[in-house]
């Protein structure tokens, strides 16, 4: 699918926060996608219909900007793009719950991608959410389930474990590196990967697709370990972004971890 | 005028998209310039008129943000400071194309930079625009002149070869790397670096001045690219930085490739 | 202090500007601390409560963010949390200069951290402030002890010699290399450190956390400088970051160039 992607090199409409555009469009041109990001509510149906998906992801919220991504989500809608959202910091507050809430009650969200605590919040299970960056003790395999059939989407649950499920066919991902959380918006650049695996795949194959994407992300983020060792997170994380352009399709299914679940 | 630049320190003032903001005072930090941004309507008009000269790239547009770019830009203008534009996506959305416009009539831009796709946009021309990564198949040398003389402007078309031309005295640059596309951020870094060289020259030289900060920035990545080879796109984005401060001016004559057509 | 503060991991709620928004928060995960960005007002308050520490820079100022910068401020203070503010190019435009007073006369403001130009601009000091690289040939000295005692806050003045005050006790730091300056948000991302110490230190050591705070960034910075010699900006502006995360209390302590003075 990855030299598919390159060949294809999808439109990705990104309205994601203003921590990691740089990273995310980074991280997707090297991938091979072309990334581009668009906020206003004049533009924003315009350019999602031009696009192969749209990311929304709402780390650094306002009603503004949720009322834009409600336009894009809907134009995205009615062309058939996938709709990918990141709830960066559910839980963390009321207002970025409220927020998913509502995005999630007036867009169809193709995919959803978040931590344990940020998928929790979504269904309102408890679990303790500190700052972006969320933990849960609660079952995480259970938790994307209920998230996939309470949103009719994907989940794509995150953490040393990921678990990518529709409710019905799920698989777990263990390819990655704990310094990725060292890295500022390699959750968030996650979601873009996500996206644009989602843009090149058939509908019908989506969930296979977010997984090979999951561990695309990992196999790369492995090699980048692998390759700048322990010199210092600052050159990891461009080394992720190096090793994201420089994985072949080949490397990438051998070194895979995927594990189909019953 | 690499080492007049230096000298000077000259500051920049950089209306620019929220993507591209730290690659861009990063880049003109390298270079020997001092870069400010500044976004408010309540400063923008101090600012121009404080600095060397102005930056407004539309590449996250917004209406407030437009207006804001007017006052700064009619600022620049009564304190005789050139006004780059860099109209990023237009022709890839309609707003887009009337921001470039609105501001085009409202204030006197001194110098457009964009690729063959935008340029086309913003003068009427058909041409294919794929969100801001615009490509066009007409003659670049009339698209140039023909937004030149349309805005009374000095229009920098980039591309594998870069034309600059105010409508009578026309270069054309072959310097540069193909990986800077790989790159988010180049291209309006080199917007900044253009209103950097034209903060430095007369206003007799401008047009020259352009090709020269081309031609400087073209051959910046070449080096980058002899450096850091085929390491991946976020080293070589990084070696970038280096050797836009690194280069000499001795070595950016020596390594130019500008032609003045007739 | 250093080993407490990445056992404890603290939550630091940067409401930063646009141009170091990612710098910030790489550095801080470095540091071993956990950034947040929150701008909204409806959800600043919330966000600034549950964090060890705020901090409120005024890089890319707006009336609407000053009013939620305002909100955060007073429920951190509410909260008995921290508030760092960094004035960046205060002086520079009066509306800065504005917004910084706004802030200092309805939030407590624990820590003030700028050049001697914007700590000169908060007290009405004469001095030449050029963008917001500003400078100011007043005795640095007295202008921190003047924005300490007029502010009841501890002033951060730094440049070459940093000096640290609460109007009696003050300490001055000799760490750090000029290369910091080529890179934009080496200042902000202080602030950001100066807050992630303040929210491990005792209120009783908050000037003495500061002294260290600096004296840690500016020997990080030499660590990186002596790795990375002259490769260039970018690769020490990463280096950087490395050497925030690489930097033990011990070697912190034997490398620290702090002076007390009566």
């Amino acid at each position: 699918m990855l030299n598919q992607l390159k060949q294809q090199n999808p439109l990705i409409h990104c309205m994601t926060n203003m921590v990691v555009t740089t990273y995310t469009a980074n991280g997707l041109l090297a991938l091979g996608a072309s990334p581009v990001m668009a906020y206003a509510k004049e533009e924003v149906g315009d350019m999602a219909q031009a696009a192969g998906a749209l990311l929304l992801n709402i780390g650094t919220p306002s009603n503004e900007l949720t009322d834009a991504m409600i336009i894009a989500g809907q134009s995205a809608n009615q062309a058939g793009k996938p709709v990918i959202l990141d709830p960066v910091g559910a839980g963390a507050t009321p207002f970025r719950t409220e927020i998913c809430q509502k995005i999630l009650s007036e867009v169809d969200v193709t995919i959803v991608r978040g931590n344990a605590g940020e998928l929790s919040a979504l269904v309102g299970a408890q679990g303790v959410v500190k700052g972006v960056d969320g933990s849960s003790d609660g079952d995480k395999e259970a938790i994307a389930k209920q998230v996939a059939t309470s949103f009719s989407c994907i989940a794509v649950l995150t953490g040393e474990v990921d678990v990518i499920t529709d409710g019905s066919e799920t698989y777990t991902v263990s390819n990655g590196h704990e310094w990725l959380t060292k890295v500022v918006g390699t959750g968030c650049l996650l979601g873009g990967v996500v996206a644009a695996f989602a843009a090149t795949a058939d509908k019908t194959d989506f969930v296979k697709a977010c997984a090979q994407a999951v561990s695309y992300y990992g196999v790369a983020a492995e090699n980048a370990y692998n390759v700048s060792q322990e010199q210092g997170y600052g050159t990891f994380g461009q080394a992720f972004i190096d090793h994201l352009g420089l994985l072949s399709e080949e490397e990438a299914l051998r070194l895979q971890r995927i594990e189909m679940k019953k």
